[in-house]
């Protein structure tokens, strides 16, 4: 049994890590780290886990943890793991990141767009980006993995290998990206409120959200060079799901079967992505509660532009599933262990 | 492994059985009965089961389909059952109706409710009254199961221990039951619209609901006397989920602790029930997507009432997971196999 | 037009009183008070009255508002109203107080169930309960309107011709409420989150809930002695509305046409209240955005009892709407001056 | 008094329409024709009516109509008006048709999105287009309005200045609309029941919606030549609201200011057009219920481009509420007579 310590349990990806891992027969959570509830039963700060999980929520001192864990889930604020890393904590557990703190390899980027200094940029060449299915090899052997943004593995997922074979131009790259409220955190905030976000859409960070460089950096990898593209993010009002609608001119000439081909090439045997039929939309309803990626494109010749499509849960795919996924791979494990999630419909 | 066959697998019931089944150790699904949808892709239809069902949708014979599996679940329409059951097919198969044709034992009560003549009377005798946590035993042995209603799972279960150890007048009792919108099935209809029932609340049904006789029938066997009682559903702009609420006179002074262990003495080693700590609500949030029943209580001494409290999610323990529960004890299997689902949260 | 001044501007009701008093004809807001917002354009906080409302917020300092308005709304959390006021600011404006400070003539109930002390029980006598379709000439001669509670208004009004009449048994009520999440206010809380409310119902306050002695004091009037009855209030995965389902016992046969024409007797000819015809049950959605009060009723012989049902909008019945109902009739306009509002549906 | 009559009451749009001339000074509604009601109480199938409207449904009988009606607003069907239209009708009254038949002037066009023959083009030319802020001019002498689409309000609008001063280039113009439920109708489909849109999103008709010639027509006067643009409607869980997220490339280096006066010069002194302040953000929210369009925009140096985005209630702006604005320049009525509407939050 894989140890497992999380830090941040208490917040929305941190309480999908618990229900993931208490489903996964090789891990066993030692350590309920929550700030704000410390020494409280966890399932009085969630009620769906009265009679699953006993413990009461522990600190966040990494160090001791380490010590108990093979590995650390750190769920927690940006700039929180680079002030608490240490060289002791990597030599006694492997941890899995889901902030944002070493996913950008430029520290001045990451300082730019966060607007926080980096404590500890030492180990940023080691982390490794935990994109599965783009970085599996380099995510085996490594101590430290930097979990994906939601809107950004399902961003670059959705437009990776049209990117990467060159058929699209990707400085034309526009991607329109819709995400459920889990999104926004479980902070106690007035625009988070029930009455604020239902019944209503908006637009968010235009030209200035944070997975902005994450995904020009990652699909810069795979178009060979350095590039910029737009992103916006919108609030929708449902609890889980992101949906993203990417547009990009064509460099050539393309039909529909080569496209298709295209995408076999790259995700034809992934677990976790699912290629639809031509014709089918991504839908966030079809992947809730699993590790899913759906992903599709219509070919526009009026316009020559494709417009590619992807649908994750931003809970699953977007955070603690990946998040497990990486555990996995980092232990050797079959990758979809404990992540055979059938998506709950309705 | 247990063949199982559906009949109405596009209903919601239907396809959370097919969700519930997919990840069961023990079964392995050999009809998708649809009348609607013959000869199409199951997964045309939930594309949540895109890559994980790659079925076509059948017809609803039943004669050949018990030929082919050792348990037959009918998801379908009040009436249906009853016309297609015969001795060959329950010596094929074991059968667990989801509808309520074989639920009352009085068929004259069954036809003045549901205002259909039953066109197999000779089997209501033998059928089991599927309610696994207070008839298993009966249960084991049965070829015909009568898969309870989910208001009535919900509302005879928050109930049952006070009513059986007479601690409640029962002709006081009222049930204000409220219910997700997927139990208001899948069928096109106006009323059913997004747009209709978001944003809303109503009572229908009121003094004449269905589920009505079956809730009295049941606790009239834990009062060892007939009784009536208010059932008052009303339709909640969620998807799943049931909350009942129940008032009854108390019939003597009890305090909070002999209360509780009344409830203890029932549900105790249950593992699908949690008796929630003293002062939390049970809420429909808590138990989605698993079998859970969450029950608690207050006693109000101002008015010498009780109010007691329960909530499911109708479409598992009101439906498909209790279905599954009880084919877990025909066939000798632990009751909790493929059953251990962590509620998902949010 | 008559100058009105706000406290309490920022919250849901406040922000109602502003819509509403925005399209009345006799009427000008002189003074949007909000503690937390002083200073700051209220289309700031609340975008829906951008480029109506111009105005900065101000503070809460009641003495020198009752100098330049002609009636106060006070829309403020319990306690402020209550250490706030003074015969000077009496004598230049009427109030009319939207928290509970003045609803309960027996200062040691309202004590007792808010657990405040009241600092001005003095002027609890002289204030009128402004519930207009019961105390409309009382209201009309009164400086300082208690202006009932949302759950309140819907289950007295629901409920009073019966009670009146004697038709049922005041000692077996039961009201069971559901609200919309507005009715939670508009305070950062986690419990009233996107992803805490949605998609899940609950009750909470059980036996415990402040409207209570509320609805008993005023019902009492109704039935000429003193009562206590069961009310339970449950949180909606909704902005507006608020149902009740209430269940009392007949204390006499008696037809539906009989029971219909008390509820004509009382209700008739009121603008405001619409007796639905037989067989219709109020919805939330049909009196959304309006002041009506939506009620039926259904006599069940099985079990000698009648459930009465109610329907509001909580912040316009129930809150806002009310309030400027109070208004019109204190200053003698038709009382459904700029309240001639069609609910808005979907 | 105009006398209105409505051909399609029973839709979400006819409703919207009923809602809104109930509360206009100068209108009264003489005809509620709905084919599938004739002779059933309007109220009965819109309860928020109860009390306000007693009148039965009629039929669709156009010629008698128009010897009632000064003005006929259709909310019908594509193809309705065009097999219905007469010199004879279009001489008793005034038609504002709230479906596409005459929206776009070539008729190959019309034929070819909407897949069915025209059968009256002999109004095409006459017809015009009642987008009321860019032609009020025309509109105020016609005889028959084709009043603009929902998605097309809304996109037009929000790109129409940049477009006719030359700022963006239009070959690059991309709109990625997001749109509530109501969107759909009120025709009993699976897909549009409550649990199949809930908690979901999904884009549909990419690349194929019939919304998209009627965009790039009145977009391509504006830049004097034809254009085609990427359009993408997506299906958002709520009643009401259209949100659109325009992408541009730009012509030529502009300054926040400069592009805030162009806004200004075409839109500073409309009513109904609220230019936001720098830095919000439109949101659905803010508009429902009224007639507003809230548009804003925010120039991204990084990739040369403006992100355009423009929100209006689909059901007022977006239907009936521009159908009664042009009604009220047809009869010669101040444009927002009946319009002011305050938004209803939350």
């Amino acid at each position: 049994m894989i140890k497992v310590g999380i830090i941040g349990a208490t917040g929305y990806a941190g309480a999908e890590l618990v229900r993931l891992l208490k489903q996964h027969p090789e891990a066993e959570i030692v350590w309920y780290g929550s700030r704000s509830y410390v020494d409280e039963r966890y399932s009085k700060v969630f009620g769906n886990m009265f009679k699953i999980v006993d413990e009461k929520c522990l600190d966040d001192h990494m160090t001791e943890l380490s010590k108990e864990a093979d590995v650390i889930f750190t769920a927690t604020p940006q700039g929180f793991l680079a002030s608490a890393i240490s060289e002791e904590i990597l030599q006694n557990a492997k941890i899995i990141d889901l902030s944002a703190d070493f996913r950008i390899k430029d520290v001045s980027v990451y300082e730019k767009w966060y607007g926080i200094e980096h404590k500890a940029p030492q180990y940023i060449d080691e982390a490794v980006y935990g994109l599965c299915e783009i970085n599996r090899k380099d995510i085996a052997g490594a101590r430290l993995i930097a979990n994906p943004g939601c809107y950004t593995t399902c961003s670059i997922l959705t437009a990776y290998p049209l990117v990467k074979e060159g058929v699209i131009d990707p400085d034309t790259l526009i991607i329109d990206a819709k995400s459920g409220t889990s999104g926004a955190g479980r902070g106690a905030k007035t625009a988070n409120l029930y009455c604020e976000v239902n019944e209503s859409i908006k637009a968010y960070g235009v030209a200035s959200h944070r997975h902005t460089p994450e995904i020009e950096e990652q699909l810069g990898y795979a178009a060979g060079r350095p590039l910029v593209l737009s992103f916006t993010p919108h609030l929708v009002p449902m609890h889980r799901g992101i949906l993203v609608t990417e547009y990009a001119s064509l460099k050539k000439d393309i039909s529909y079967e080569e496209m298709k081909k295209i995408y076999e090439k790259y995700y034809g045997s992934e677990k976790f992505i699912r290629l639809l039929d031509e014709g089918s939309c991504p839908e966030t309803r079809w992947v809730k509660g699993s590790n899913y990626v759906d992903i599709n494109f219509k070919i526009d010749t009026r316009t020559n532009r494709v417009i590619m499509m992807g649908a994750i849960d931003n809970l699953v795919k977007g955070a603690a599933g990946q998040a497990v996924q990486n555990m996995n791979i980092l232990f050797g494990l079959e990758e979809c262990t404990g992540l055979d999630l059938v998506p709950m419909f309705p």
